[in-house]
């Protein structure tokens, strides 16, 4: 009853997070096996085992009848060479499936059933019918808090987890996080250099722009390397108390991941998925002390007060009970942070407030003291009140900046001054008024289309905030591109609608 | 601004339902364009335009640089030869994506909302993530009787649409379905006969089975070709008055056929979701008079009479609104109906009964009758309450048997017997006393491990029914299969749980 064996072909072909394998039509297995194109099957190679979904290949070129074809994702997780005898057979249903209906028919899931989801779902079983299906049952109102803390402790325990305590001792491992959907809000390449001058652990790993014109990791990328394997991480932490690297290569909480890439296409952001992704992440990552930044305002995720107490709550109710110290600030998100939108010049702004150059935006200055002073006064040394007068010192000092430059060396620096785009184009405003409103989904988006962040000097620098009186014709913002086509893109949604609220004044 | 053309290549890869483009890594559009694996993407070429999904080549053997590959499925729908000039840009997100995202956050959908989702659907511009989402947020309550109404309506528009009385005239188009769940339940085979003899037209398409033990086209398949192109589908229904044949080829509500493959493997079937996708299926064949079996019973889809009526009254809000006539017969669904359980044995039970064979299934024959009964009356000159006498005296007097004889010899005659399986085995009581109940989702798994749908002659071949008392050791049916295998798994599943509860009685 077992099928013959097969031998591994490697198949040229990036399925990126999808394994596929390619059998011909006249294989034998497809005949005796009734397989199907779209089958779900198992394959069995060396001791190794992975998931994958068949397609059904009638070019004997690409696969002869009797090899194994592997697409590049498949044939990496298999990790057995070409040539290899192989065995296929079909995919038993993932063990969580009777779980995942219950779910889909608004029945509550237990501790035993979240974990069973999550280990199906970081083992690469679950199709993406499926985890689409698991993300729109759980969203919204879906998850009840209990359901969210097991969520989170089931996206932990399905990956790997790093403990920084073993090697540093009881002091604290700090971390901040923003929710995000704020453009230009880089606090975290000054958090880090401030509160690490302080002598506290802060091992920050982020993540790159996914929907927003930059990420942290693509940011920081300017100045130095981000893609950084554990074991040269820890070196680098033990030496300058912190890092400001990518984290995608860590395989911290990887069910997150795999649902992530389900939940953009869908603009899904539900508060219990976010609580137990962000959560897991970061206590994944070995983190025992959390600031968590929630921006509010009309273009912000989060829209009212009321909303983001909520919000709160529910991330104290997780966190305590998996023994994270958390602390909440909520923000104004009304508006843009700092200057620059897109990856080199909200760098430029982060080394402006870093050197104390007097043109260097206040607000972005401001917020990185307010998080930082939160994060310093877990320092069970520090007097609460003290944090913000520690962390301005620093600041002014120039230990945060001597700090940043040991960070940027000991990651790796990348030499050079920052990218200018080549092309640069002034949009302006087309009355005289006030700025009454910015809306950051369409900056943004803008930015996007100038290039940021595949082109790292592509985005907006900002000559307005909330509350400036503008004569007409005066510059709002400039845009920074590499190409015409991409100017052009962004010119366009600029001129059709800026993305600031111009009110003329009585 | 538009990318340079490249020439089409067939890849001989079959994706099945989904469209997937091949480009090679160094191609220069996919580095201009910043295409990467699984981006959606849009392909024109000679006035055509297909949605597609990206895989990145890293192989040249298989897609050179300059050629844009494309797998079967989506060589087929662009039909557009190899080697011709096309050009290929992101995909603009669907039109509808705004709609389901108001879906998945719960809120009501309009009439336009809806055509606009179905008519992407069937347009092959939802990603399998999409439509999962969708299936997910309108499944269960989420869809009130409008928004049934409205989806069925949309998934008619989105498809092709059959008009038999611009040939046939005013006279009813009749149809009968069951929502399924009964094995053995083979009744069309027995009703479109009995009908149509008696002069009404009905043509009727069926399905083949999905996870079912059999479907009335595998069934069918055994005595007469089924798979007809429309054309001679009407030419057949021109001179017998009907078919029986695989609905697969018409195009009839495409929407329907690929939701139905997402929500399959989520094992999800919901009122609505059931009501749009019969509703539209019979509507789009032309149907003008439906007879709708719902059977009730603890183990068939629908458990208890109230959720039956239920059921009922969103079939008749939505029939009633779009023209159709609907009759809703509730039946007994607590076991089988018939002997056989598998396309042959099915098959030769329907012979049985059309024989007027003394060892014929009676209750196959009953239902039969009921539901060609019901059928007739919609014939305005037969008076209420006669229908029963007319389709039994049909059946009686041969003449059932003999229009079933033109219209197997109109589709094309399979010649030769029936098959039988070479390898059977009882399955027996395990102890004496009176069979109290079946379970018809186990029977239906039994017969499947046996070999059926895809082994004609496998399957169950019943020897009990309810109420029956047994002696133990007394055969409960027998199993059919064609290999050692498929015998051995079945047979483990009915020795551990025959799918028969018996009673001792005292």
């Amino acid at each position: 009853m077992q099928s013959p064996s097969l031998h591994i072909r490697r198949v040229g072909i990036d399925t990126w997070r999808e394994n596929v394998v390619y059998l011909h039509r006249d294989c034998p297995v497809v005949r005796a096996e009734g397989f199907q194109a779209l089958s779900k099957v198992t394959v069995h190679a060396n001791g190794q085992t992975i998931a994958a979904v068949l397609n059904v290949v009638t070019d004997a070129q690409i696969v002869p009848p009797c090899d194994l074809g592997l697409s590049e994702e498949a044939f990496a997780r298999l990790q057995v060479e070409e040539g290899h005898a192989a065995r296929i057979e079909h995919a038993e249903p993932p063990p969580s499936l009777a779980a995942l209906r219950r779910k889909i028919a608004g029945e509550r899931l237990g501790r035993e059933e979240l974990h069973a989801v999550m280990a199906d779902i970081a083992a690469a079983r679950y199709s993406k019918i499926e985890l689409a299906a698991f993300v729109v049952a759980t969203q919204q109102y879906e998850l009840d808090r209990g359901e969210v803390l097991h969520l989170t402790e089931a996206m932990i325990a399905a990956g790997r987890r790093i403990d920084w305590r073993s090697e540093f001792g009881a002091g604290p491992v700090v971390d901040k996080h923003c929710i995000g959907g704020i453009p230009g809000n880089r606090t975290s390449m000054l958090v880090v250099p401030i509160v690490t001058a302080h002598g506290m652990w802060c091992p920050k790993t982020s993540s790159r722009a996914i929907t927003s014109p930059a990420g942290t990791a693509d940011t920081m990328e300017l100045l130095a390397e981000v893609e950084l394997p554990l074991e040269r991480l820890q070196a680098i932490v033990r030496q300058t108390h912190g890092c400001l690297a990518w984290g995608g290569t860590a395989d911290l909480s990887p069910a997150d991941d795999i649902l992530i890439a389900v939940e953009r296409p869908l603009a899904i952001d539900s508060p219990g998925q976010m609580v137990a992704s962000i959560l897991s992440k970061k206590i994944a990552a070995g983190s025992t002390h959390l600031v968590l930044d929630i921006p509010v305002g009309p273009s912000a995720k989060v829209h009212s007060l009321p909303e983001a107490q909520r919000l709160r709550r529910l991330f104290e109710y997780v966190a305590t009970r998996l023994g994270l110290q958390l602390e909440v600030m909520v923000s104004d998100g009304s508006q843009p942070i700092g200057r620059g939108i897109g990856p080199a010049l909200e760098a430029r702004d982060v080394m402006q407030v870093l050197r104390n150059d007097p043109s260097a935006p206040q607000d972005l200055r401001q917020k990185a003291l307010w998080l930082a002073a939160r994060m310093i006064e877990f320092d069970p040394d520090v007097r609460g009140g003290d944090g913000y007068r520690i962390a301005r010192d620093i600041l002014d000092s120039g230990r945060a900046l001597t700090q940043m430059q040991a960070i940027i060396q000991a990651q790796g620096e990348r030499a050079g001054p920052l990218p200018v785009a080549p092309l640069q184009l002034d949009i302006t405003a087309p009355r005289t008024g006030v700025v009454t409103a910015a809306d950051n989904l369409r900056l943004a988006r803008i930015a996007r289309l100038a290039g940021a962040p595949q082109v790292p000097e592509a985005g907006i620098d900002l000559a307005v905030r909330l509350g400036d009186a503008v004569q007409a014709g005066q510059v709002l913002y400039r845009l920074h591109a590499r190409f015409e086509a991409d100017l052009a893109f962004a010119r366009q949604l600029a001129e059709a609608d800026s993305g600031f609220s111009i009110t003329p004044q009585a």
